[in-house]
């Protein structure tokens, strides 16, 4: 039995060539399907059938394996294709357990997931992410987890709950759940040779995984090439066509991501449908889902309508969601095909284009049928101290939300961290504040927001500025949501507010609430390391919803608003960013002053 | 330091970020060179900078990696492309130790070779294999060793010198150079799910190493299928295009061969051209290649020029023989293509059609230039027991390669294997054949074959008969090259000179000769296992060459005849074939008698 609870081939072959030659009957026989060969390209009217869990038969005729026991399956001439793979995400996005975001994407045809489980790392440090890789082992469909690399992900910038060492990392690679290492977003210590970032690639390299890659910034000049030379395979990071060109070139294979937040698909393909580059090299991933987009949009189905939307032949991007993400994992021979001796992951759906997501098999077994699931996604027993992880130190007030002035100002040129919808950066923007009795005061479009230390009860609080929500009238929303090193956001207009929201999370161990008016307006729980619900998606989802509404009620129609809000602190993405440190200048990579003058 | 000499890129990256960034001078900087991107599929206007054997930096302009030491080379503006894969071969058909092998292919481009010992482990077993497996570590190329998989080839049809097992297999797997298992040549057996056959690829899996492929049957039903759910990953039999695709479609790689007598390539490769395929899945290879080829023909160049001709777009090509290679084995990170952290493996040429190679370097050295090589190959000091293996226990004599006809008989109907010109198989025949004093003889066309053991000293010649050489006169040829049990095969007109060439052959521990008019009339010496010489490729191929004048003289002028010769006891190619055990009819892999009836 391998990592997954499944048979290896190796272990199976002889039942497998039993079934093929027709010697020993199959479990199943698939027919009357038209099947897409992912590795001809092409679209066959062919059979399948399965054996302990592995395709044994893939062939124009299946009838050989069939006994009295096998069960056979009739197609309906419907199309089958390979389980679809997401090829870098994080379960912690979704905010939802590996448990309950498998049981909420096998609906949607996904049945491979490699994840990196960053933000419990920063929460839990190793322990976490080894919670996160055996809960994934224990669920049906097929969960490698990517060894985090980066807690802190920008040392000296912000200090996470605990800290990934190269040790950790080489520990990590002998489990069995372990598929490389987790995007490397430290790309200036890489750039620098930072002795640190090196050993986790080098004791990834060493254990022949892949090194996964996340190189955020638009220069493709000699940082990036010594960023590509210090070993990262792969980047999820590219947001134009010349980003994903770039990274090819290079040897990486570019991820192009449709999450719930980035829309980075349409920006880079034409580096396939127009440039005519190979296609072998590009992979589709979500990299951030939200369980309401789970819900109502699905998930790597989602990315492949969209891939096809753009014009992308539907050959071709079924491949950038199947073999050529299982082949980038060493695991071309394993899944990601309909293939003789690969797990047997094929989804049903109605044709190529509306790719309606009929029924979805993993490893041989019915997992999703017409939407619903029927299988089982067990729970992990979740440790007491994987649910008590806010420890803000004591409870805040609304003094500690008031930005001091310097001695004497009336007014202040202020840093103002500046959304922008739809984008992870941020403006780095500069607004002359009002101060009201020695307080620097937001006003019109900007608003505060404070990093509240929730990991070692140091009772912290850095304040600063931000604009571009739209939040009008007195409010206050409170994350523990935060990356990377997820302490505790809170934006507001109003401090006491600002106090209340983040002493109700403390209160309930995690989660997002908003207050306007003095008074909770949403609340999603997130009892599991202040990230994650282990109550089904559908729930999550619906309390996600009930959250944006009542961040509209408070003025802020951003798309995805939340996500902005908790990546306020994510201080690898330009341009500004809030720490427990202070804000960050992430164009220079150093912490810097809120206040440039005053008058 | 890794298995090839060659630091590693986790040990070398802190070097290639320096350089790449700037910070640390390059040994090598190539410029005014337009560089194939085989990952792109495109031609780029670029420059590379090497440190450490490795690429540091592969872009549009490598100034800043040139420091005072550091070597720059103006290309002319000529092209570059990856060093040449060769995916599939036999060092010792070229009759050469794998120094001298890869001194004579390193001035056509080829840099790294995967390559199967299967024939030295027919004579020496393992411990030969890890011989060759040595001695290529040894080299400046990059020479990875496929552990043989089947001696015998076929098990009960044939007797070798040594035998391998799955612990022979699982122990290789541990050794340093070893990429894989050898191709899978017991194809019945896997069907059949021979435990034996079945632990050998397990092992092989287990290791996560790549199963070599050998399905030489044209028959494309449920035995196919079974053979692919057996676990290799490869096949390089196919002869046509149905052949290469039916592979691709069961998620095998279907490797194009053209070897010396192998022309694979025309035939299959409109699976790409005509039929357009993704051509991720094919892949070139060689199999096998007589000195004389590489001395005048060339090696994976004169693959790659072959198969433009064929019509392939020149980049498809030269991913066939570079980067979808060592995708296969699992090294597209560490070699295979101009990008960085791979070994600094390219070869400069004219252009892209012509191909003429003009130099090549590998792991950073220059190891040709202009035809010539500029670099050590350093022999291994061959222990005298690999010096002296023919053993056939006694002279022979003429009587030993008498045919008793059956008691009374005056004509009789022999089975005859038939030569087909430039094709593996062979035809099963029959003739009617005259009888003197009690003794069958050839006659018009047919003439003479014998199996003459050499590995135990067990005196036993195995006699029958062979049409299609065109033989005229008294005359016979010796070989102790006769796949793959490697015994002595003796094809003859004159029973006196059968044994006295095969007696010759004992006298000079093995090879190839040439006798007519009662005297030797060429002779190979190969001392090495009776399969391989230590002298240059120029001297084999001359006396090769010679060897085949001499054949000619005789009345053979079968395109490359000596291969035809050598293959004659291959007991897994169809039809007929003879072995120490008798004739082998290899439709039905079961011994049979030679004579049918009589008159």
């Amino acid at each position: 039995m391998d990592k997954n609870n499944q048979t290896t081939w190796a272990e199976s072959a002889a039942t497998l060539v039993a079934v093929a030659a027709g010697r020993a009957p199959a479990d199943l026989v698939l027919r009357n399907v038209q099947l897409v060969n992912v590795q001809s390209r092409e679209v066959l009217d062919w059979q399948v059938a399965v054996a302990e869990g592995r395709f044994a038969y893939v062939g124009p005729d299946a009838s050989h394996c069939i006994g009295p026991e096998t069960q056979v399956i009739d197609g309906g001439g419907q199309v089958l294709i390979p389980g679809l793979c997401d090829a870098h995400m994080h379960i912690e996005s979704g905010m939802l357990t590996p448990a309950e975001f498998a049981r909420a994407v096998a609906p949607h045809g996904t049945t491979t997931m490699f994840t990196d489980p960053h933000e419990i790392a920063n929460v839990l440090g190793l322990r976490g992410v080894r919670l996160m890789h055996d809960e994934a082992l224990m669920q049906p469909l097929n969960i490698f987890t990517q060894m985090p690399s980066c807690a802190p992900s920008a040392p000296g910038l912000e200090t996470t709950g605990f800290e990934i060492s190269p040790e950790d990392v080489a520990e990590a690679m002998e489990w069995p759940g372990i598929i490389g290492l987790g995007e490397m977003m430290n790309f200036p210590g890489v750039i620098a040779g930072d002795a640190k970032m090196l050993a986790e690639i080098a004791a990834t390299q060493r254990a022949g995984k892949t090194v996964g890659g996340h190189y955020a910034s638009p220069d493709k000049g000699i940082p990036f090439h010594a960023y590509a030379a210090g070993g990262p395979a792969d980047d999820h990071e590219g947001t134009a066509e010349a980003d994903a060109i770039a990274r090819v070139r290079q040897g990486m294979r570019s991820m192009m991501r449709l999450g719930s937040a980035w829309y980075d698909v349409e920006s880079q393909i034409t580096a396939i449908t127009e440039k005519n580059l190979d296609p072998r090299n590009f992979i589709l991933c979500t990299d951030d889902c939200h369980s309401a987009t789970l819900v109502n949009d699905g998930h790597m189905d989602r990315v492949l309508r969209h891939a096809i939307d753009c014009r992308c032949d539907p050959l071709v991007a079924l491949q950038m969601a199947t073999i050529n993400t299982a082949t980038h994992f060493g695991l071309e021979r394993e899944l990601g095909s309909i293939a003789p001796g690969r797990r047997a992951d094929m989804v049903l759906v109605d044709d190529l284009k509306a790719l309606r997501i009929l029924r979805v098999w993993a490893r041989g077994a019915l997992v999703a049928e017409d939407g619903a699931v029927c299988a089982e996604f067990p729970h992990l027993d979740w440790p007491e101290d994987a649910r008590a992880t806010v420890n803000m130190g004591k409870a805040l007030s609304a003094e500690d939300f008031a930005f001091a002035a310097p001695e004497g100002a009336n007014r202040v040129q202020a840093k103002v961290i500046g959304v922008v919808e739809n984008q992870a950066p941020t403006e780095a923007l500069t607004a002359t504040l009002p101060v009201v009795d020695g307080v620097v005061e937001g006003e019109g479009p900007v608003c505060q927001i404070a990093l509240v230390e929730r990991h070692r009860g140091t009772g912290a609080v850095v304040n600063g500025f931000v604009q571009g929500f739209g939040y009008e009238g007195p409010m206050a929303l409170a994350s523990t949501v935060a990356h990377d090193s997820h302490h505790m956001i809170v934006v507001g207009t109003d401090r006491a507010m600002m106090a209340a929201a983040a002493n109700r999370l403390g209160e309930v161990g995690g989660g997002v609430t908003l207050w306007a008016d003095g008074a909770e307006q949403a609340l999603v729980e997130l009892p599991i390391a202040g990230l994650m619900s282990d109550s089904p998606a559908q729930e999550v989802a619906a309390k996600a919803t009930a959250l944006g509404a009542a961040m509209e009620a408070a003025g802020c129609s951003l798309n995805n608003a939340f996500m902005q809000h908790s990546l306020l602190a994510l201080v690898v993405i330009p341009e500004l960013r809030i720490s427990d440190l202070g804000l960050v200048d992430v164009t220079k990579f150093e912490l810097t002053d809120v206040v440039e003058g005053h008058e």
